[in-house]
Parts: structure tokens; C-alpha cells; sequence
């Protein structure tokens, strides 16, 4: 590939141009994609063990991949199959639910901001603040002045988060109401899924318009120099997986990551140990 | 096996008995201990999801594997090959280093408490509040009174945790002092592993036979019926990681896990989504 896929993902058209079924920068079927992730997996894994090493040495650096889409997108699919091609450690997830009473008596950033990845971290938001420009527009949970005051301060708190040494990899995982249907029927079909499946998706689903609008304004807005948006076209479960994967691995790529060079004295070291 | 592994390495003896290259419980070689903790990997995953599953309908219940051991006894090891056996989601990983400032204001169970696995997660501790008896007792770093006193505030502490829904898993990764020599000089061999060497280490290691007592007395007064310790011996890392994935698969099936049952009626929610 001569363009990086982050370019190539880059949220810089319209949402409704976008095909779910679309597999941008790859060239093959679902066998091709299904290996091309699976030799993703040692780089990645090793680039993120660097970056661990990293933290341990007091390097401030950090990775947080952003997970946003509809229901049955696949967010956790995702976390299974490329967050799990990484060793767990170093590893922290957030899974954002309905905010909790006390997390509804601060400023929406506050719960957030309590999971930002430290030093070394590779994080994953499954949902993030974005819901609170998502759900929080199309069902009015705020009023319209602090929802349009939200973009900013979002893009205000990803600034101060990259500054201080984060790297944000944001993914909406794009599906149409076709692929979701199908998705959710299959977890009607499926008693080992019924617990994936909640009455309020429907309700959710017949707002379809309102979220897509509600997430372009997202893209407009949010999407800026230190903190892309990337659209994934995620109809197809193998692309997108693969998709996440790469724009991951190249965003640790860009990290030039090292191994720490000791800091202590290895000939030295040896001949105490030696002498244990 | 007729017998649990879980009773195979129940802390019944003395630590200076247990032999860091045994194999307890496991017939066959390396090649063997690597292919079956391959075939562990589904059913893992397969209960960890459903205790995930679980508790995203406010079932309390959880687990929380506490890994203790000498350096280079292989905590990151375990974590790798066998927690990464399962989803991430749902798992949360603590790694507990020297307490900071604010930490060391509080009992010293505080910080402990904070990671202590919400319902339906399986939580793990790399380093644990075991530390404040071990290095904490070895190095003085309480007075006698206080030390003494952590053991009943460790096993009140650990069943309040089994009474609220958790099940502990605590394993201590058994090595000897020519186990842990080999290793540290593989890091100090090997530049991509420097950062995991510290001349601290060799502090501790001389000091060996104190830790050794401290671990028996930790054994001696902190193995309870709701809360047992195991030895794994650790000399062997295939042994160890299998022995360490068959205690949580154990753990795991003691739960007895169903996948949640619909809480909505499945046809109406078929027919509310071919309308919608």
C-alpha cells in the first residue's frame, strides 16, 4: 500500500457516501483478510510490548483506540479479534454504559478522563465521550447550548491528551440499517446472543436518520489535525477488523518505538549476579 | 484427571518440599503441555464470555486470579499466555508496584480494594496485597504489630470479596534461586529484555531465604477454605501456564455458567424488528 489506510479512512466526506460493504485499501476476499489480520498480529503485538516497556521507564507516550458505532457494529468484536492479537498487559479497556447517578452530577468529560490510558497504556474506549454528542443530541439529554459547547471542549480534552504524549486512533465502525437488521436477528436466533440483544435497540434503530445525522456532525466537528476521525466500513466483519488493525499497527508505527536501553551497568550487573 | 489439579496443588505442605521442575497433575512432555493448554483455550473463552455475559444483567459474580512469585517466576508470562487465551472484554488487569505517596496514607488495602473485579469480570492481579506481608515483611517496611495484624485483615478482607459473588484463584509461581539466576541473565543477554532488569532484583534475590519464609508464612495463614493458595511450580513456563489455565477453567466450571435467559419476549422482538 503506497497510502497509508489512515488517509485513505480519513473522515473527509459525507457519511451517507459511504458503503458499508466497502473494503478501502484491501485487495481480496474475506480468506485474504481474515490471514492479512492474522499477520498483522506479531508486529503489533510487539510494537505494543514496546510501547509497555516504554511506560515502565516513565515514558508518557500512550495509545487510545476510540470505539463508536451502532449497535451490533461490532465494538466488541473488534476488542476480541484485534485488541486480543496483544498481551493483556498494557492493555485497558472502558466500556462506557449509561452514565451512573454520580457520574451524571459532573461535567460529561469527568468519567472520561478517569480512563484516559497512563503512560505505556494502549487503552480502548468501547463507547466514549462521543455518546454524549450521540444519544445525547438525538435523545435531548442536555440542552441544545451544552451539547454545541460539547464539541469543543471534546476537541479542547483530546488536544490536552495528545499533548501530554496520547495518541488517539478514533474508529466509527460504519454499518447500514440492512447489516444491522441482519445482525440483530441473528441474535434473536441465537439464545447463547439473546443477552446482546435489548429491547431499547429497536427504539434506537427507528431513530437510524437522526443518529447518522448526529454522528456527520461528529465527523465535522471532532475531526481534527491531532485527533482523526476514521470512517470503517464494517458490513463486512473480516475488512473491519482488519481495518482497525492496521490503522492501529500504524499508529504505533509512527510511535518509532524502541526497546529502553538499560540504565544501569549490564557487564556489572552480570558479575553481581554471578556472585549471588 | 480424577483428581482436581486445584486439590493437587493445594498448599498443604511446606514451599521448601516443592520441587520448581515437577509437573504435578500433568503427564507428558513440553510439546504436550503447550498443545493441551491450546485446547483449554475455547472452553476458556467460552466461560469467560459467559461470566461477561452474566454480569450485563447484574449478576455479581466474579473472578479474580492473584498472581504472586519471586522476580522472573513468570506473572507477565501467565498473563500473556493464558489470560490472552480469552476476549479482553470483561477482563481488567492490576499491576501493583511500589505504593505511591497517596497510596501509603491509606490501609494498605485501600488501593486493593479500588481494583477489587466488578459482577461478570475476571480481574487480575499481577502483584497483590500480598506484597504488604512479603516485601513488606522482609524489608520492615511496618512495624511487627502492623505486619501481624494484615494476615486476619487479608482473609476478613478476602471474604467479604467471596461473599459479595467473587471466587479467588491464588497462585504462587514457585521457582529456585538457579531458575531465577538462568533468567535474569537471559535479560541481561538479551537487549530487548533489558527493560525488564532491574539492579533492585538482585537486592531481593539475596535475600532469598527470608522471602521463601515469608511466602510459607503467607501460605500457613492465608490459605482459607473460601480463599486456598496454590503452589505452581514454575520452573518449567509450559507446566506453569497450563497449570495456571487449568486452575482458572476449574474456577470457571465451579460456576456453573448458563448464558443469561431472555428478560423480552424473543417473538415480539422479532416481529417489533421485521416492522422496523
Amino acid at each position: 500500500m503506497t497510502q497509508s489506510l489512515s488517509s485513505t479512512l480519513a473522515a473527509a466526506t459525507s457519511l451517507a457516501d459511504v458503503d458499508s460493504r466497502a473494503t478501502p485499501g484491501f485487495d481480496g476476499a474475506k480468506d485474504d483478510g481474515v490471514a492479512a489480520l492474522a499477520d498483522l498480529g506479531d508486529e503489533l503485538a510487539d510494537l505494543q510490548e514496546r510501547l509497555h516497556a516504554q511506560g515502565t521507564t516513565g515514558d508518557a507516550r500512550s495509545v487510545l483506540l476510540v470505539l463508536q458505532g451502532m449497535d451490533t457494529s461490532g465494538k466488541g468484536g473488534v476488542i476480541e479479534k484485534v485488541v486480543g492479537l496483544v498481551s493483556p498487559l498494557g492493555v485497558r479497556i472502558a466500556s462506557f454504559k449509561k452514565p451512573t447517578p454520580e457520574e451524571l452530577e459532573h461535567d460529561f468529560l469527568w468519567r472520561v478522563e478517569r480512563e484516559l490510558p497512563a503512560g505505556g497504556v494502549l487503552g480502548v474506549f468501547d463507547r466514549s465521550h462521543y455518546e454524549d454528542v450521540l444519544i445525547g443530541r438525538v435523545r435531548s439529554l442536555a440542552d441544545a447550548d451544552e451539547i454545541e459547547r460539547r464539541y469543543d471542549a471534546i476537541n479542547d480534552f483530546e488536544r490536552r491528551y495528545v499533548d501530554a504524549g496520547g495518541t488517539l486512533v478514533k474508529c466509527l465502525l460504519h454499518i447500514s440499517p440492512e447489516d444491522q437488521a441482519e445482525r440483530l436477528v441473528a441474535r434473536l436466533d441465537d439464545p447463547t446472543k439473546h443477552w446482546k440483544f435489548n429491547p431499547g435497540d429497536i427504539d434506537e434503530r427507528e431513530l437510524w436518520d437522526e443518529y447518522q445525522a448526529a454522528y456527520q456532525v461528529v465527523l465535522d466537528r471532532t475531526s481534527t489535525e491531532h485527533a482523526p476521525w476514521h470512517v470503517v466500513p464494517s458490513g463486512r466483519k473480516w475488512y473491519r477488523n482488519w481495518a482497525v488493525g492496521t490503522l492501529l499497527l500504524e499508529a504505533l508505527r509512527g510511535l518509532d518505538l524502541a526497546w529502553p536501553e538499560a540504565d544501569y551497568d549490564v557487564d556489572e550487573q552480570r558479575a553481581r549476579l554471578a556472585g549471588s
